[in-house]
């Protein structure tokens, strides 16, 4: 049943105090529940997990060798065996002489290549950005926090740009970064967006490989995390952003990075970088220095699991028959208290890990704080903008995957009350 | 048979030009063997990898748990799982609770160390190392040069420090340390050094222990790489340098690395860092920014592997079995070769992966040089220094655990042979 009445805006003053007492009162008695629910992270359920289960076994005994011979087991090979290589070219359709395959962190590869070109440079600038002065990146907001986190770590400032439901503002982008030298670099979520699951449109794709930007280092992190986890079908089409910029040969403005972490095991997968060949050059220059090389034994469990594109795309369904259920979950229980209501909007993606909420001015904080003491655990509000803050407080992030079906129904029911609760007051506050 | 007669020195200049035009001749027949062998790097042999082929089915469908009951597939737990902390703390003798277990390569880790202390700086020290000024760091030689490599890179001057049969020259490090604060820290490879085999003396360790820095934030990379793995028995003894530095409260002074690539797989290992607390803690908050987490599965690999230290030892001796024939080959061939002859040292270390020659000055280069034109790849000479710059040009680094002992017998007779060759033409342009 939904808290608030459809006619919600028409009540009295003395009756919006009424109902308020009324929530209150649920409220006290959800907290006396004494959950302990998390819709924190983007992290796989262990249903989801058991999907992958098989690929343990797939290295053993007899199975440690490359198609190309080398033994896995032992040192050699820094850039990925042809099969991890192949395995990621499928995921991203780009070349597989493109990829370089990494550890098991793609988040840990964008820090890398962040580290590279603060020391070193990237290939076509003068020097290295910590020689720079002040340096900027432009932020697509609302974003991933742990994006933010790298940048802000690095002291590099984070410049927000409207994301709206095509992809970030590409006028702003495209005036900042084209008369501003010291803009280096975007962070890019481009399909299923964490947190709002928006994927950019043909028309956005198109324009990051016509910019002509002021720095001749210019570089976009195009983090491809969801690139194949529709939940939906037919989910988004994400134009090819490499393919396109090949056709514009700006290969080497972007750096396209990947991982296997919620497609096979978030903490035991692989990760990639795909990017043009000068860029590739220098990364394989850097790394050479950095390690001796990855775990080939688990990029070849990877793709033993996966021997042909159809295996992963089957692989795929599977995952989503399985969160499909529970993003329905917290679509239909939105749509259920707050349909028309006005007073709070929602995301509902084809994929990816996220429903993203904006709650009405001033009350994001609050949802999330109220939500706490009754037991849910939430994003802390601000999360998904640079230096945690959100200039509006309005953005809740809703990460769907982890808890059970049942779970999320009791989350989602809490998370509503605590909407309503801090609509009302704001309401009332406003009057 | 010896190529050089024990009477060398006494041999006439026509005498010797005869025995060189012997051995050219007999070069030459080598050259047309057109051999193929490689004793350049430190790698495991396949069967030393198949040790732990069983290691391979521990983590399965059944079992992905850590002991302290966490889904090792999922994101999560950024030090490493408790059983992975306590492997490291039966091979280094340091508690769990001091320990960070990171990705496949300790290599890695010393550079992330590295990075971190340029870009931030450590716990004691004033600013990050970059805004230093010009920094340096002690380097013992010959030394490993993928250490040299690493600090090339990061533009870290190299001062080079005499390593002797007990290890590095402590008078001189204490005298450099404690008169210059741009000294930021030396690389040490404490046990069956590498290359020449050594293992510091107590006194040597203790030595680092009691020195008093004139940088607050001086570190001692401790690269103990080779902490448990003796050949001949009983093996070399190393002092317990955090034992040491807790009881002289300065365990922040260190940082000690260690990794199972010559335990388990070479390409498919787990490696940690061990230090203070102080430290560790601000090696957390960079992680936590870097990555998610390191592979929890392949750490649990390993915990299962060694379910006991008494299980760790005893594997280690089965890679001593395998290791001891092809070290004995090769000390064998040259006391067959070499003994009492004076133009050439070897150290016959207790474990390790090498045995280090010493030739007359400025031949390294040139034995290395006939043995690649005679199909026998050796480690460029050079390479055990900083910049690869071997002042005398003695210093050969063979690398033993690799080919099977027939292949290394060969290598060893066309290595001696242009030994012969080089020392030969040495003395006979010497006089």
């Amino acid at each position: 049943m939904a808290f608030l009445p459809p006619h919600l805006y028409d009540l009295s003053h003395q009756e919006k105090h009424a109902l308020l007492t009324k929530l209150e009162h649920t409220y006290k008695s959800f907290q006396e529940e004494k959950l302990h629910l998390d819709m924190t992270r983007g992290k796989p359920s262990p249903e989801q997990l058991d999907l992958s289960l098989p690929m343990l076994s797939l290295v053993n005994e007899k199975h440690y060798k490359s198609e190309n011979h080398t033994d896995c087991r032992n040192y050699g090979i820094l850039d990925g065996i042809p099969e991890a290589k192949r395995l990621f070219s499928w995921i991203l359709d780009i070349p597989p002489e493109n990829i370089f395959v990494g550890g098991n962190s793609s988040l840990n590869l964008m820090y890398d290549v962040l580290v590279q070109a603060m020391l070193y440079g990237v290939p076509g600038g003068d020097k290295p950005w910590k020689d720079e002065g002040k340096i900027s990146f432009l932020c697509p907001v609302p974003g991933y926090d742990r994006h933010f986190a790298i940048l802000e770590h690095l002291g590099i400032e984070m410049i927000p740009i409207r994301l709206g439901e095509e992809g970030p503002d590409m006028e702003t982008v495209a005036s900042l970064v084209e008369s501003n030298p010291s803009i280096k670099g975007i962070f890019c979520v481009p399909k299923y967006s964490n947190p709002t699951g928006i994927t950019y449109s043909e028309e956005v794709v198109k324009a990051f490989t016509k910019l002509k930007p002021a720095a001749s280092d210019f570089r976009v992190f195009w983090d491809n995390a969801y690139a194949i986890h529709d939940i939906d079908f037919p989910g988004d089409r994400l134009l090819n952003v490499f393919e396109e910029a090949s056709r514009h040969h700006c290969e080497e403005r972007f750096y396209i990075f990947s991982s296997t972490s919620k497609i096979t095991f978030a903490g035991g997968g692989i990760a990639c970088i795909a990017t043009g060949r000068k860029n590739l050059d220098a990364l394989k220059k850097h790394y050479g220095i950095q390690t001796i090389g990855y775990d080939k034994l688990n990029q070849m469990r990877h793709a033993l699991f996966f021997r042909e594109r159809h295996s992963l795309e089957n692989h795929m369904k599977k995952h989503a028959d399985i969160l499909r259920p529970k993003k329905d979950a917290v679509i239909r229980i939105l749509t259920e208290q707050f349909a028309n209501l006005g007073i709070v909007g929602w995301t509902n993606p084809k994929g990816g890990y996220f429903v993203s909420i904006d709650t009405l001015p001033g009350c994001a904080q609050k949802v999330v704080s109220l939500a706490h003491d009754a037991g849910v655990k939430l994003t802390p509000a601000g999360s998904p903008f640079p230096y945690k803050k959100d200039p509006k407080d309005t953005s809740i992030r809703l990460a769907f995957s982890y808890p059970s079906l049942a779970e999320i129904e009791k989350a989602m029911e809490v998370v509503s009350l605590c909407i309503a609760l801090a609509s009302l007051r704001s309401m009332l506050h406003s009057n």
